[in-house]
């Protein structure tokens, strides 16, 4: 039978805020991308999802980021290499003490906002993340896209690769996301999505944004839970997956 | 032959900003307290001195503290339990990531500043330190004050104690330490406190403010290293240490 | 006619965080109390609200605090004096500026969370606060609790002091607040909230947690925005003060 | 009387950590460009350097930064323009009220490392901070280089110019700054820095890195004071200039 791994990011808020419905999402995924405490993520909050996600089964990764709490990982920073690799042992680092007293242990890393898309093209600091992963523990997993610099650099180290695809994003000709700045670039049709991973599972295969069908690699698939609305699409996903006879469980 | 550890805080810098000579003080004591990204320590900063202390043959100890960049982890801050047992996880761990990059462990843990005084009586943070400590390593050793709530609350979960004397700072009759804000409390006389800690390494006394004689625990002496006259008095301590027949060698 | 201010804490995000709903409440409240990056407030965030504010006619005032994002300015902070002074002269100098640039200005200053809860009786601290304000500007109000050591410290150096009640906290038979970690401590009933404020408002008496009747001075009444009950409960007691002829109008 | 304008960086300390030696550098300027907490510089430090820059004499500027204090703001952030028009607005406004307190003023704004840098020829940031100056006061003038993007959009904006030259840095034959990752990109000759401003000072002209003679803008000559030997060359050029009868005073 075949299988697939769902996954979604988690651990979000920061002290009094809070942000998305993690106990909601742990019901849908498989592997929960929990923050680390640089874009994100309290101790006191990882340590409460950590435990819900041990509770429910959920596998845990690092979520690593820029050090950036006022712009949520989400923008550029031209940190030198050295103090990356650094930046993410410590985060993986202290992940792993919360998942661990949480009865769990992280299980993979993935970067997250424009550390992720930054090390797709950008070869030093991809090396940079990659070195820091292979250096906590050289048999831990990286999620991210195929074809990037990243996944270069970790392959090169040893490390193990799981290719992701993106429930809801729009996708160009050669196999990039179309950028969030662009119109069209978030799907939000829930039955047009839910169709569009089963698609992507079954086949390799999914429409690019111009019509033509291109081929993804798909380990995992990255679904959102910000929004009450990204909670229904998720549910949605995992459902027709299930109906389409694809077991929904973390990947090997 | 008698042989006695001596421990120092480093690592305590910040990005572009440096405290201390901690290549100075690796030459000198067996374990470094090294700072955790809370009260000081960039994680690049932190790899450095911990690379060095893996070079040296120093043990790494993970030096904790309230979040508090702006204060040192100098100031008491009321952090209710659940945050603070999650909060010292988080750091021990981003510790552990760093110093097994670096070659080496977290052999221990001893609280910083504000804390370190706190837990001496505060039965609740004492408890959430200890917490902490065990849920992420149940034989981790922790440095501190014999006598303190922190040992009961350690002791009680099973954790090594491992009890420290202070080269540098007066006690009181009743064996705690004289209050930074009193005049005295800080000792400056090179030669005396190196005679100081021989005597109190060697017969377990010490001459309180007082002049009384006190007992004192001691299987660790901590030394700064924050002022080249720092270094010089550590200097002195080891060194009249060596002369009086006592072997430096890590705690056990 | 008779006439009262109302206010509450707004711009209380962070960067993608958001907390309550500072909209509604600008339709309700003559005063905002606006964060200034202590606790909550990011620039941009800041500004927002500022516009909206200024837009709306409503006054702002620099809602201070301790320096404490993770814990959003609840924890007390053992802060030496004159750091207490430089932290709260930089907050009110930062939400000065924006407030400018939003064609506003700041018309008051209300201390936030532990810091407000601390200088009701902690001298040091109080005077540290009043210090700064008349160090900015010396005709600059400030809002707190009538027979506190702050009201006491900023009479002293000439400030104008407004004091403030509370819509939905209970009060003690000596006029404090029944502490947040006792049952009762917040009121939930919309009506008997609403009632209660036109009682306070008219004749300057509440009914103390054991029933006696105590007596209120209160030139301003805090509402909270916080959550769409608390929304509902701040349109309540506007409305209701209306109702029996009490014109809802900043203090002058 | 020629006269010009010698202008350093100052209060870039952060709680413990101090950079440099801001008393020694008061001595030798004419203007400070005081930290505003985002790159560097807590509240209670900045206050000190502004009560002694005012004791002094000595103007007050703003040296704004992206928020960065573990990176000391030497890393490009691509902040989005309307975030960096807040965070530049927010920095001015604490900084102004600091100025305030200390019985001084914030007398122009200069941008810091990184934003420096980037707003050179980024044009949308360079915006941003102009707009930020001019929606705090539209008369502050602004220190930069001349041929910079920031300096078209604070023209535009009729916000005041400053031309800066440096002392201690090797320039291009197009007149930009040799990158400090460049060989040859600091001098530390203290007799040729010395005698090269005189030159700049007095002729407008200086030799770039290929010997070519190029003119400068110079209205303000910027120099540092981070380590001894800075303060030594600062000490050299302020004295050589009085020695060739070039007035060291502020620029108007």
């Amino acid at each position: 039978m075949a299988g697939i791994d769902l996954n979604a990011d988690l651990g979000e808020g920061f002290g009094v805020w809070s942000l998305g419905d993690d106990d909601a999402m742990l019901r849908i995924v498989t592997s929960a991308n929990v923050a680390c405490g640089f874009h994100a993520g309290d101790p006191a909050g990882l340590l409460r999802v950590c435990r819900n996600a041990a509770e429910r089964g959920v596998r845990i990764g690092a979520q690593v980021s820029y050090r950036d709490l006022a712009g949520f990982g989400r923008r550029f920073i031209d940190v030198a290499a050295d103090d990356l690799v650094a930046d993410v042992v410590y985060q993986i680092g202290a992940l792993q003490a919360i998942a661990h007293a949480s009865g769990s242990a992280v299980s993979y890393v993935k970067p997250h906002g424009a550390l992720y898309n930054t090390i797709v093209i950008n070869r030093e600091q991809a090396a940079a993340v990659a070195e820091a992963v292979r250096s906590v523990d050289a048999t831990l997993p990286v999620l991210g896209m195929t074809g990037s610099a990243f996944f270069e650099e970790a392959t090169r180290r040893g490390l193990p690769t799981v290719a992701e695809a993106f429930a809801d994003r729009a996708y160009r000709p050669d196999g990039q996301l179309v950028s969030r700045r662009e119109p069209g670039a978030v799907l939000s049709d829930q039955a047009a999505i839910a169709q569009r991973v089963v698609t992507m599972v079954r086949s390799g295969q999914v429409s690019a944004v111009d019509g033509t069908q291109i081929s993804v690699s798909v380990e995992s698939v990255c679904v959102h839970g910000d929004s009450p609305g990204a909670v229904h699409i998720a549910t949605a996903v995992r459902d027709q997956l299930k109906a389409a006879g694809v077991d929904v469980r973390a990947f090997c």
